[in-house]
Parts: structure tokens; sequence; C-alpha cells
């Protein structure tokens, strides 16, 4: 009798209409229309792809039919999909009209229907024709037995044309395997710019053939060779997904000036021994490459000749392993500090009237721009770059923001209106460890400014930035997945699409799926809890973790010096994320509960509070074989503290004293311990001010 | 009050003394020597090298230090470990008196002693050394607030001298950086020889400059490129491992000569037409790479010079990639079909008076051994290439057994009788799923031969076989280990080491230690069950997979024909493993139990049954919303209901039916089920039947 129940519900579930609602679709397509009925997987489910495309809608659509089968279970017959059009009455036919190439404006539209027991894309290129295999995987739904997509029509394109992820692989250098799934990532939400930050302070991390003394000088033996940057490029590639490489100069350049010192503008300070030996003109400075975060101020010397001759043959050598049209030359945060103190330097400004480091900065810039034309390659820089004389060729890259004194985006607007290209990055910083609303309501499109229609149209779109300076590829994935999906939607999907319960709703299955491509954002978060509990059962440990999250901005590693590039990111901070699950499940309890204080809405949020008194002596027990665990102590017990006086007054009804209550509230508000903060503190204050 | 007690009791933790039980070292040293007090790591540990090693030492040493730092999160202040003798106050001094040579019977002996303030390394070779390291990591003890080492002298060596794992990448491909997490995982349990299975009828996955179809026919795209071996070779020779290649000739060959077909032995069935058409001698049959899993009859033919030229230009290319003394041929399970149905072979064996097909494959063999010497390389092969005629430097691959109808490593003495150096594999096939004792339990010296110290010198160890049929990338590990490293102990330990307690006790922590290799044994399975189970909170899938295993032997995927290379291996018998954790605490359970009949033993035994129906409840429940748990429904219905039972006669005292209890226990020693057994019945067989 219970099977029939079961079985019951089950086909009744089958057959409901689907609603919107119910589909975890990201980013959001421009037109959708559900239509009644549904397409049923089977084992002979089968692909057949016509048209002229590219021959990587064959591997992406063997991909696809891969990645479903491992989620269904099917053992689909159809083992790789070729370009023969053998199967011409599959049930998913895709057609492209032509090759798409990969380059900004590209057409990336696609019209996906599913009717009856047919399924068709169609696309001008096979690069819509991929977004529209990942819109369909992202529509699978299940009953109890059987999977199937939803009846619709799609018609979907992007909102802007550069849907970018900036990994920086200088302070900590990732490997080629944790690129690549980031690049699935990428496509999976249809991203189609990876920036690649390639060289910084820390580390030169191209092969160079005929400057082999910047890898084994500048990398620490880690760098990616030519071959697999020209791999990492047709992976992207197939994915539909351009690659920007970034040199960063002439600031950050202490690995570039530890392998050639002699192109640097620091002067050396001589003492009376040296000058008496006659040998200052042959003395120079010496650099190593930095271990340390932070601002630093080794540079290139402008004034030197050399410095031109050697940034001309790297780009040489390196701007043919990327076949692109943009490089970025960073250009960021260059303080000008050996500048200043370089007499030679000075001397070089008054000759060439540049009023100020700035207009020495273009100086330089400019001298790079027919470097990079050479090969075909416009220049795009962070937006220090955009100075007066600057070329309207270049792309300015928007990253200042109401941290850096500014206000935010103010250098996208200077910069479209001055004739300049952009892209944002500003509200993008993911390695600020914010939560994803914070991005997701950032708009490329100035919405406080009016602009032309020109104008408008030099937005390309926006950029994710991830910084490493604290990631390492175990950590990594986390730091960009899941909240990059939601500026992909910003940056693909209507200005219109902005419920952030919708989201977070959404969010959740998205981040689930993105495992599939073996991105390690959950799985590893539970490796580390693993070692910091030295491998006991640690129920308490995640409970914690699913209330904290890393302290933010560029609060921990205060000053840059606490850690090293090489210090152990496996802490506690480290495996706890932005967008603390139970913090945001115990939020919506705290708000039904003051909304509606009825007996169900009250056991809810006391079952937290519970929970948490009883994670603290777990805590304490786990932690007596467990030396990571200590530094949590201390935060756990002002949750209990607070926990079991919250208990006493909402459970007991007992009169509580105000101010107690306050303190032990406002000790909960610390991020003293461990680096992270308890993300509950908000919901915990509106129980204690009710 | 309640800290106090838990300070005083850490206190007592960290000065008793440490008993070698405590210790989880694997493979357990030759000589361990425990005496009094502990060195305690702080922040400034510090490690220095001497001597004239190799400087792969440097590399190891500071990936030693790092994996200490990643656990302790103790922010070493030393970064990198170089050569310059500059810490000579260090804590940790190592010397090694030269550099050592990755081939067999290298010294890899060292000494550690931990006394005091002061840990010293001696070592012959840096590989001794890096041993010693390895050594150091396992021997790293906790109390609540610090870590420590305990006083030890330690003087060890390995038993033998081929420590190996075969790792086969044809039938799955194996992506570098998962074959390199897999060298490090051998590293650590000081294994010294990777055998890569590079060839087999599924796939050719050597990149070939000069014979390009090999990749383009043959490959799927899935091919090493010679640069990726190269840095494979290097990365394993920094962890003292020799790689050992093996392309399977001449059975095994549908990818061979899927590019090569003018080589294979099948003669073309012709019909009238083709004969009447003239065109007899121009046809060739065609081959193509297989999908399935078996023994299939493409072989190359042995009476074609063009056969002989073509595999010598592939060892031309493939040699030189790996500066290894070995070069493994395959030569197993042919079984001549296609030899005997050509004339033309036929003909051959007559005209060279080759008896049997036997015969034919040594003359093939014997010439393959000329190509291979003159890229200073010695033949090695499975135990079929051992007939009367063949070279006494070939190295024989012992692999047969019951399985086979021959006694378990019969060729491997005949091998050594026969004057030949041996490997053996047979009872270390980790691809049948079997448990760790099955392996741990053989050992590479047979106990019922005498043999003389010339022929026991022979046999150069074992190598466990990672077959790769039903494993992808996502379930490898987990089918390496943790159970390779029992085989690891087996073959670098002294042979008295044979306790199974000890060692499940060890391989518990030993498991736990090489997630931070980056090995994916334990957190893969959490993902595939999340798949499983359509990202539902899934405890009582997880409490079921604990007591489930993968059926064994050959058993799974009957025939070779139900799943094909592409077929998805996501399912529940792939997130399972073998030596289930939970059904080894059943067994302890039912044990203690039996014995005594207490209050407490009782307890634990019924919470294991009232956990499995409580599972069965949960699991339904789970099922509505995920439709790969519908499968496993009626195991553990089966379990729940005897589980029911068993409750009723155990904590009721009520009288049972034995014969319905027999059945509802028979019905649990199922295979029918999602290709899984229950690992629990043996110890419900004894309940029942007690």
């Amino acid at each position: 009798m219970k099977y029939l129940i079961i079985f019951l519900f089950a086909s009744f579930i089958a057959s409901a209409q689907i609603k919107k609602e119910q589909l975890d679709v990201m980013p959001w397509p421009q037109n959708l229309i559900l239509t009644e009925g549904t397409f049923t997987l089977t084992k002979s489910f089968k692909v057949n792809i016509t048209g002229a495309p590219n021959s990587r809608i064959f591997n992406g659509a063997t991909n696809f039919l891969r990645r479903l089968d491992g989620r269904t279970g099917l053992f689909f017959d159809q083992g790789f999909i070729t370009n023969t059009n053998e199967v011409p009455t599959a049930q998913l036919q895709i057609n492209c009209v032509r090759s798409g190439k990969i380059e900004l404006y590209e057409d990336e539209s696609y019209l996906l229907k599913i009717v009856g027991n047919k399924i068709t894309i169609n696309a001008t290129t096979d690069l819509g024709a991929l977004h529209a295999l990942e819109t369909l995987l992202q529509l699978l739904q299940n009953n109890n037995n059987s999977y199937y997509f939803p009846n619709v029509i799609i018609s979907d394109f992007p909102r802007f044309t550069w849907r970018g992820l900036m990994m920086d692989v200088s302070r900590h250098f990732m490997p080629v395997d944790v690129v690549k799934r980031n690049i699935d990532g990428m496509a999976a939400v249809k991203m189609n710019v990876f920036h690649w930050h390639l060289v910084d302070d820390q580390g030169w991390r191209i092969e160079m053939k005929k400057h082999p003394k910047l890898i084994q000088m500048a990398s620490d033996g880690n760098y990616y060779t030519q071959e697999e940057i020209k791999s990492i490029v047709k992976y992207a590639d197939d994915r539909g997904i351009l690659v920007v490489p970034e040199i960063d100069v002439p600031g950050h350049g202490s690995a570039i000036l530890t392998a050639y010192p002699e192109i640097g503008s620091k002067v050396v300070t001589m003492n009376s021994n040296t000058i008496e030996n006659g040998k200052q003109s042959a003395q120079i400075e010496t650099y190593s490459v930095e271990r340390n975060a932070g601002i630093f101020s080794p540079t290139l010397d402008p004034s030197n000749p050399k410095t031109y001759q050697l940034l001309n043959e790297f780009f040489d050598e390196v701007c043919p392993l990327f076949p692109g049209k943009y490089f970025h030359i960073g250009g960021d945060e260059n303080e000008g500090k050996d500048w200043d103190s370089n007499p030679k330097i000075q001397e070089f400004k008054k000759k060439h009237n540049l009023a100020n480091n700035h207009e020495l900065q273009t100086y330089f810039t400019m001298q790079l721009i027919p470097m990079l034309k050479k090969h075909n390659k416009e220049l795009m820089g962070w937006e220090e770059i955009m100075t007066k004389n600057m070329s309207k060729d270049a792309i300015i890259h928007s990253w200042k923001g109401v941290n850096e004194g500014v206000p935010a985006g103010k250098s996208l607007v200077d910069a479209v209106k001055g004739g300049y290209k952009t892209v944002l990055s500003n509200g993008y910083y993911i390695d600020l460890v914010f939560g994803v609303e914070d991005h997701y309501t950032v708009d490329p499109m100035p919405s406080n400014v009016t602009l032309t229609d020109e104008e408008k149209a030099r937005i390309l779109g926006g950029e994710a930035t991830m910084w490493s300076e604290l990631v390492t590829p175990s950590t990594l994935d986390s730091r960009i997945w899941p909240r990059t999906a939601a500026i992909a939607e910003r940056l693909w999907s209507d200005k219109s699409v902005t419920d952030i319960n919708s989201l977070r709703k959404r969010l959740k299955t998205i981040s689930f799926r993105l495992e599939e491509l073996g991105l390690t954002h959950i799985k590893s978060k539970e490796a580390l809890l693993r070692n910091i509990s030295n491998n006991q059962k640690n129920v308490a440990l995640e409970d914690l973790s699913n209330i904290c999250e890393p302290i933010k901005k560029y609060s921990r590693n205060k000053g840059g010096t606490e850690y090293q590039m090489y210090s152990p990111l496996t802490l506690f901070a480290d495996a706890c994320t932005p967008d603390a699950t139970d913090a945001l499940g115990f939020d919506l309890a705290v708000i039904n509960y003051l909304n509606n204080k009825s007996v169900e809405n009250q056991i809810v949020v006391t079952n937290y509070l519970s929970k948490w008194i009883k994670m603290n002596v777990d805590l304490i027990q786990l932690s007596n074989n467990a030396p990571l665990i200590q530094p949590l102590l201390p935060l756990s017990k002002k949750l209990n503290d607070l926990s079991e006086l919250l208990l006493l007054k909402i459970d007991k009804k007992q009169n509580v004293d105000p101010s107690i209550l306050n303190d032990l509230l406002e000790k909960c508000n610390t991020k003293e311990h461990a680096d992270v903060e308890l993300a509950v503190y908000n919901s915990l204050k509106k129980l204690v001010q009710a």
C-alpha cells in the first residue's frame, strides 16, 4: 500500500505542468515559453548535427551526451557524435549555419525547441549551439523513475559580448587541470572570455624559450609550457571561449626584474666603498620573487631602451601562443616610487615633456601598442592606462571603486565618454569573498548616468576577477563558484532579471551540477574539514562551517605579510565560503518567526539555537584530538552563550536582561578568531532586539 | 572547570610514552626503536640538506615541508629548500652520500633518528632520504594543541626491489593530473615502479609524430603528448619512481590495426563479387577501436615483414621518451584465432618449423628484443611470452592464477627455475575489487616450493594491476587506494609483518593522509552519491554505501558488452568500494556479541539493525526524487526485512521461525541488484545461526 501511494504520487508529479519557477536555468534566457507536455529520455536518445559548423560542436555534443548519461545512468547507445550526419532520425537535431569565430560580437544566439518527441537546436554558429546544449542540460527534470525535459521554446542571446573570468595564476600557480575545469565551468554558464593573469610580482608563468631566465629565476618551477598554453587555448576555443593573456607591466614587476634587474627603475644606494672603487656604473639593484601580498615598488624603467627591446622580444614569443585579438598589459598600481627617486628617469621625463608619472606611464604604454599591433593584437589595460594621450584603440578595464576612494565604476563612464571601449570589474571582485548578492546587483550599464547609444555600445561587458593571494588549487573553485554563475547571468540575461530569491534557489542546483565538470568547490571543503578535524567524524565542524564566512575585503592577511605565498591555506577560513548555507536558512527562519510567532516558526528558530549549543559541546570534544579546532572554540563559545540565553528568552519566556543579551550579541560580532566571522550575526541581532 | 579537566587530560596524553601500536606507519619499517620523549613542531622548524644528492631531494623536502604545514597550520618560516646548506642549524638535517639512480637494486635504505631537539636522516642516496621523509610524515602525532614526533630510531630498507603499480590508460584514458596524483600516492607508500599500460584494444595513447594515424584514428583524441609523457617521467623520477611503458602486442591489437590494418592477421572473407573483380590482393580487413571489454581477436601478423618494420619505428619513437631500462611488450591473451585461419601465417609457421602458436609468438617476441636492445632496453612481458626459446634476458610478468585455471603464481616458479627474472601480479589484481586481506596475504616468495638463493633472487617483487575497464578518472583512485598501500607494505616490509588488524587500523589513517596528495578516493564517493541522490541530503544513501561492495571478480559487466567504454560509471556500484567500512564494524560487533551477549554488546548489534530499518524508510523517501536510487530499494528492503526479524529475536527474545529467518537471510545474499552485494551477509548469517 505504501508503494502504491508513492507511485500514484510520482505519476501525478510527472504529468503535472512544469512552471517556470521550477526551472533552474542560469543565466536565465531572454525568451522562454513553456508549453504542455514533456520529452522523456531513454537509452536510445541520439544526437545528430547538420549544417556547416566548426568541429568543436562534435566534441561539445559528445561531452553533452556523456554528462547527461552520467546524471541519468541511462547508458545511451550513442558513443561519439561525428560530422557524418549519421543519425538523421535522432531525437535531438542540431543545425548550425556556419563556423563560429572566437571573437567579440560573434553571433552566440540560439533557438531551442522541445516539442513532443523532438528537440531542435538552431543556431547561426556552433557557439550558439553549445550554449543551447548547456541550457538543455539545465532543463533536465526528473520524477521518481525517469528523466525528462519540459516542452519549451527558448530563443536566447547574450546582453553583453564580454562575459569574462580573470584568473590570477601568479600569486598561486594553478595547474593545467585546474584551469581547464574552470573553463568548463565558464562554458556551463555561457561565459566567453578567460582572462589569464600570467605575470605578477610573485611569478612569471609562461615558458620562454628565448628568455629562459624568466622561468629559471622567477617561477619556482611553476609555469605553463608553451604546449600547455596552446592546449588550454584549444580547450577554451572548443568551448567557445576567448583567452586574453596578461603580462602586467610596468608595475608588479618583481618577477620580471628578478630575471632582468637591468631594466628596473630602482637606483642602487651606494656606500662610499663602491663609489671609491669606481664601480658605480656597473652596480645594478637586485630583485627577488615576492612572497608576500600587496603593492610593491619594483617597476620597469620607462627610460631604458633595453626595457622596450626585451618587452618586444617577450611579446614576439608570447603573442603567437594566443590567437585572440586582445592582449592585457596590466598597467595597474604603479605608485611611481622608484621613478621618483631615479634621477635618470626624472631627466627622461623632462626631456620628453612628461608632466607627471601618469604621462610617463602613458609614454611607456604607447610604446607597447605597435609591438602588439605587429601581432594583430589590441592592447587592454587596467584603468590606470587611461590618460589623455592614450590611444583610443586600447580597452580600458575598469576596476576601482569605493575601496580605492573613487565612485564605483567611475572610470567606466570616463572611458566610454572618452571614446574607449571598456570592461567592468569593479563589483565583480570575487576574491573579496562578499556574498553573491553584492555582485548580482552590479550592472555594467550605469543607471545614474545618461549615455548615448554609441557610448553604451562601448561597454563590452564585465569580468569576475579571481586574484589568488589567498587561494590554492584546493580552494580556488570555491572562491569562483557558484558566485560567478550569478555574474554570468548579470552579463547574459536581460537587465530585468534581478530577483535575488530566484537566483539563490537556482544557484543551489547550478552549484551542484557544476560538480560534474570536476570542479571541487563542494568536495574540497569536505577534505579540508577532514584535515582540520584530524579525520574525526565532524558534523559539528561542518555545522560551524555552514554559519561562518571568511572575513571579507582584504582584512585577512593584514598588511600582506602575515601569510606568505607558500603558507598553508588549509585552515577553517579556507574551508568556509561566502553565502554560508545555514546562515541563509537561519535568516529566513528569523524573518518568518518575527512575522508570525507561531509554534512552528518558533521551533525552526530554536532548533538552530539548540544545534549550536550541541555543536559547541561536540567541538570541544573534537578539539581534544585536533589542534586546528582550538582556534575555533572561542567563537563557538560566544555563539553558545548567546544561544543559551536566547533559548531562555524564546522557549522559556524568561525575562533576560537586555544589556547582558546585547553584550553577548556584540561578542558574536567579532572577526578576531580564525579569520572568520559569524554570518548569523545580523539575524541574531534581530532576535535580540525583537 | 570543564576546560581544566580537558587540559589536564591533554597534557597527560602529551607526556605519555608512545607505543608502537599507536604509530600508523606503512609500510612498516624493518627496524623501529621507540625511545622516550618527543620532538615538538614549531613555526621555526627548518630543513637542511648536505652531501651530494640528486636535486630531486630539494623538491621532495620542500613538498614535505608544505604537506607538514598543511596538516598543522603552523606557518613554517622556511619557504623553499635549496642546495646551499643555508640553514646549518636546522632541526631536520638530511645527508645523502650520492645521487640515486632510478633503476632496480639501487640503494633505497635510510636511517632516521629523532632524538631530543634534532632529527637526522642519513641515506646513501636521495631515494632513501625521500622514503625517510614519508616515514617522518607518517610518524606525526598530536595532542589537543600541538604536533610532535616521537623519539625514534628507524633503520629501513625494502625487501623487494620491484614494488609496482600498473595503470591501464587504454580502456579508460586517465589525464595527466590523475596519473601524477597516483604517482604521489605510490611515493607516499614507498613504491618505485610505475607500469604504464599505454596501448590496448580500446586505444593508443602515445602521441606519434611519425605515425600520426595512431592517434588520429585510434585514440578518440585521448592521448598523451610526448611532452606530457616526458613531464610524467620527470615527475616520477623526482619521486624515485621508474616508469615502465607497455605497448601490448601481438594480441590486444584493435587500436594499432585500426590505424594499420595491413599488419593484421585476419583474412578477409571474400564474396564472389570481389574475387570476380580480381581485387583479392588489394583487400584488407578493417578494424575499429574496441568499445567493449574482453579478449578480442585482432592480432598483429607475425609473418608480415611490415609488422616488424612498423614496430621498429614505433619503438624508435617511443623508447627515447623513457630513460628506464625496461619495456613491457604485453604478449598476453593472444588466442591465435586469426593466426589459425590465415593460410599465409600457417605456411609461415611450417617454413620456420614453429610447432604451434606459442612458438610462433616466441618467434614474434624474439624479433622485438633487438629493437629494444638498440635503445638499451630489456624486454618484459606477461607470462605468455615464456616459452622454451625465449631469451633469458626477458622479465616474466606472472599474472595467471586460479581464475585462469592454473595454480596461483605457477609461472613465477617456472620462471625463476627457468632462469628468468620475474614480477608477481597474480593476487594483486586490484580491479577485481576484493577486500584488502586477499592481497595482503599474497607473498611474492612462494611458501610451498623450495628455491635456491639464486632462484629467489630472480623474484624481483610484485605489482598491483589497475585494469580500467570499469573505472573512470573519478573512480580510479578509490579502486587503487587505500588497498595498494597494503600491497606496498607486502613488498617493502619484512615477511613477518602480517597482522591484519594492525593493517586495517593503520590503513584508516594512511587512507586519510593520502588525500593531501590530491587523491580523490574519499571525496569522489561523496560527489557520486550526491549525483545519485539528486543533491538531496543523503545520510541513508551513505549508510547503504558503507555496507555494500561492488560485485567482485569480473561479474560486473557480464560478457564485457553490457557497458561500453563510454558508459556512465556514475552508479551506486561505482561509489561503493571494497572493505565497506560499516561492514567491518558490524563484523566486529557480531563477533563480540556472540562471544559475550552482554547488554552493551547487544546494543551495538541492534543499533546497526535499527539503523538499516530507518535507512530503508529514508531511501524510499529519497527515491521519490532520485531515479538512480530506485534500483537500490529491493536490496535495502531485503536487509530491512531481515533486520526487523532479527530485532524481534534479539531484543524481544521472541521465537522466530528459523526457516523464515534463513529464507530472509538468503535473500540478502544476492548480487542481482545494482551491481553490488551486501558486505554484511556473513555476519548476518552468524547472527541468524546463533
